[in-house]
């Protein structure tokens, strides 16, 4: 019993290394010796490097940014940043074999820093998908998940940028929508009546939801990257920093003033800053390098944190009551309705002329291609997760890290711990 | 009265955008089609996206830095992070209007990185007043300020830059000092003479303090990059970041030598080391690009590490007890003092002619307009806060996040903030 | 007595303000007025500031990385991250003297943003060396510690460098092992016997190893920057982000399946995530520039993340009681081991030609000189420490920021901290 996750992690990271032995090679001047890659030359390697402020960027967002906006659960935050942190640098390496099957040369893939970046942009859907189950699944569950999911992102995202050559530079679409409804049709799949009612578990305490706001701010900040890091040196990357920069600037103000309104008293919930204000990053992704002018990236993102809030407020207790989807951190509106929005905005902009050689047509195909491999590759996912050695935790060990993990004592008593902790040897026994 | 605060947040983001939709263009190579812009080739857009990794630096000072260095008081983390990114981000958009409004080119303000740092820039001007009204101002009242306080720093840093032109490359005087002593004339319009003898709530626990430390940390190691950002490539821009590194570290030391020299037994207090250890970095920025060789950079740091601490320690309780001015965060201590240091500096370093073709006396006029502005920009705004309809929160719900906040139980008995909500609810009545 | 520590950190600062003063100059263009360096241009200079953003990832790690990983204990997050800054801020000034004092020009030191890498670098030694005495040592046995240990490192760095001419780009030897060996030999000769049976501080709550993760995460991210901040431009700094980052990916693996192999009930351990899963930045750190393959790098991190779990598991319980090595952040199990390894893959690597121009007998020299500077090293070091009058804290008041740091009363009732400060002013009488 106490093997299954050893076992499965330290098996797939063995077969990983040996198809690296096999198939990665570095893309550096002096790796062939054919003479067959001569026009690699050593400007282009210090090009390759200068994308590497970037890719930090990236790698912030991925680890800290979905890692710690995880935490906001009250006794979930190891599980939080931990179980992120091992599905990220299993999925890194898994997304960057996949993503480049499509085009090797001579038999090799060759790394980069761009393929640093994609490989980190293909874990984001599986982290995005995580948020809709956290807590409700097991490390060996999720390992599964990132393998089968970041397979079905890649082949999905080979179609949509090399047979429908739409454009989906910051990803809402192929990442962002995908990964949302991924996750939202294994939610749907693992539902638990038992958990209708809530869990005690199942909300933050104080400073858990600081820990959220480290992840918060760190996504916001750097969103601007996510969205440019791929894009084309020069106007193209420079358009979609400053659409970015502006999108997430407005989409904040808008999930401020709709959190206020439509909580009693005109609050502020700590869920829709935590969330909503970073909706103007995701939905301005598709047309982040069009020239859709820095109004039209404020309008997105305005957009953007409005549904995304209303969704929290609205949509996500309607989701769990009526059609059994369980959403944790409430993805389908900071990643699934702002994902939508960001391909629809992307075809009216192909359609607008915003980018030169893009189609309405493909960009919607691009979409509908996003959803259709999500919702089917997540039911496929979903099911193969309900097998029962998979180790699906009981519904009354749900958001508690000591079932997978060594809780200190609590710092006064220790006893709400303890009283856990024998909750959870009934269950495991 | 709960509609005031989503109405002003939205009002403002809808103006803002309309006016983007007039004046905001991207600063990119095919942007004109008039030829006029045809200077601007695609290497001088390739030079700006260079300037990225720093931009992303003073992101992270504005809503890591500042918001976390503010997370210290026990009940107001959500609102010290929180309304940090609800300000800044409304405060970028106003700043970037109107710092550029000077010079427009067929009447269009031509957005880049560098207007993007600038415009970061201009709100740590309210980041800072934030700080020395912390705790005892409404959203509403806030958002108006970061209006008013901006409109104010647009103005002082055209005279200061563009009629006197005096150098202040890291903002000592037009962001630090500004900022101070404008947040210190707010403070004394708003003087609370009911928390003359403190608040229960205006204090530190262990873990809010460790949130603080993220802020502190990231203030501390980014400082060369906000005092660089802007400089000269080449000499100005490496010798700005040499200056703040040494100047920074000097400062530490000095900072920690006088906490526990100036505390009973000889302990380290948590506010001068969140605190004074960062003064260096404002001292050192009106002359970071000047040559005052790193020894200079480092007695600039001593001298600022030393001051600010006793200001803390001395200066901060006579301010509050006999000029009525309340001073939340200290920012007389760390931004005051130290700015006015680094004006000084500067005075002396340009005199020496430590920077060629900048004059003391012209230094010297730029020191006192930016004090001047800030002072009496402050005593307006201050005295425009006090407006009833802007809702300042009374006495006794001072530095309590549950007045603006759904704040979550505590997580052992939840007591305290029930109690907390109920003084609340009586005092909105 | 509550003069010693500023007197020592004052004095300390002003000795180094004044080196400073005689030997440290900018390296800019312009600064020679001999012509002698007049091969130094203006693009030399625009190269130096394209490593900034290298630099700004070690610094994280420097303050951020290191900083927040020592804060797992539960009455120790203060000390952890404020003097982990204390010491780095001080080091960095000693060690940028220290490393440059053999080749000076003209009897200056040129400072440029790779010197402040390496300065960085210098301070990573005591910091390691700080885990191995965390809580068991005042502030100025601190500091007295730093002064020795970067003058050590400083040596041997130069003796590995110059005279053997070995390879050790990501200083796997020279900071990781040396590092950690010194620790321990300062931690031998400070053996607390009261401390055999534990300490009732020695231990974390929830919420202190969520900031130890925030440190975990940084190191994590950043370490391809600290193996290839100092690389040659081009193919071996690509060659070393590449390796770096696999061999991480691959090591957090490895960390996660050993430690639930070890946990009783197949759980997963803190103290091994927040560390095993960095060793294999480490170990890879020797060979990161030279050709190992990307699977050579994952195989290099998967046995370090074995290992070092294993070491947490069974080693450092008996290093403690058997050889009296009281190890509080277990150093030896990701900096000690993990560096050994990196040292032998580097002889290996260098045997086998993965490096031109380097040969496995002098890298096999470079490791023994490590090992032998830090043990020697460590041991006086640890002899001088023991002098009374450096205050070294008595057994009951370890791990508890009460002696140091005026501590926060308790969110609820603060009798806690009242109760340590009882006993600590006993002992402090």
């Amino acid at each position: 019993m106490k093997l299954k996750f050893p076992i499965v992690a330290l098996l797939l990271e063995i077969i990983t290394i040996i198809l690296y032995a096999v198939f990665v090679v570095y893309d550096v001047t002096s790796e062939s010796s054919s003479g067959h890659h001569g026009t690699k030359n050593s400007s282009d390697v210090v090009n390759q490097v200068a994308l590497y402020p970037m890719f930090q960027d990236v790698h912030v967002m991925i680890f800290i940014g979905f890692g710690f906006l995880m935490t906001f659960l009250k006794r979930y935050g190891f599980s939080s940043v931990g179980i992120n942190l091992l599905l990220a640098a299993f999925g890194l390496q898994w997304g960057l074999l996949l993503q480049n099957i499509w085009h090797m040369e001579d038999g090799k893939i060759r790394v980069s820093i761009s393929s640093m970046i994609n490989a980190d942009f293909s874990t984001a859907t599986v982290l995005i998908s995580f948020g809709a189950v956290l807590g409700k699944t097991s490390p060996v569950q999720l390992l599964i998940m990132t393998l089968l999911e970041i397979t079905t992102f890649c082949i999905n995202e080979h179609i949509v940028v090399e047979f429908l050559g739409a454009s989906d530079i910051g990803a809402s679409m192929t990442i962002h929508a995908f990964g949302a409804y991924f996750g939202l049709a294994v939610a749907r799949m693992l539902y638990r009546p038992g958990l209708r009612n809530g869990h005690n578990n199942e909300g933050s305490v104080y400073h858990s939801d600081m820990f959220a706001m480290i992840g918060t701010v760190y996504l916001w900040m750097f969103w601007p990257s996510f969205n440019s890091a791929i894009a084309e040196p020069g106007d193209a990357q420079l358009t979609a920093i400053i659409n970015t920069y502006f999108s997430l600037a407005a989409c904040a103000l808008a999930a401020y003033a709709t959190s206020s309104l439509v909580e009693k008293k005109g609050k502020l919930d700590m869920v829709h800053i935590q969330n909503a204000t970073l909706a103007g990053g995701v939905a301005v992704g598709t047309c982040a390098d069009m020239s859709i002018g820095p109004f039209g990236a404020m309008l997105i993102g305005l957009i953007a944190g409005i549904i995304s809030t209303l969704g929290f407020k609205f949509l996500s207790p309607f989701l769990a009551s009526h059609l059994g989807i369980q959403d944790t951190c409430g993805v389908h509106n900071l990643h699934g309705m702002p994902g939508i929005l960001g391909g629809l905005a992307g075809i009216v902009a192909a359609g607008l002329g915003k980018k030169n050689d893009f189609s309405a047509g493909f960009q919607a195909a691009a979409l509908g291609s996003s959803l259709g491999f999500a919702l089917v590759g997540g039911a496929i996912t979903g099911l193969i997760l309900k097998l029962p050695f998979l180790g699906q935790p009981p519904d009354q060990n749900c958001f508690d890290d000591a079932l997978y993990w060594e809780v200190p004592e609590e710092e006064e008593t220790g006893e709400s711990l303890t009283h856990t902790d024998h909750s959870k040897n009934k269950a495991e026994a």
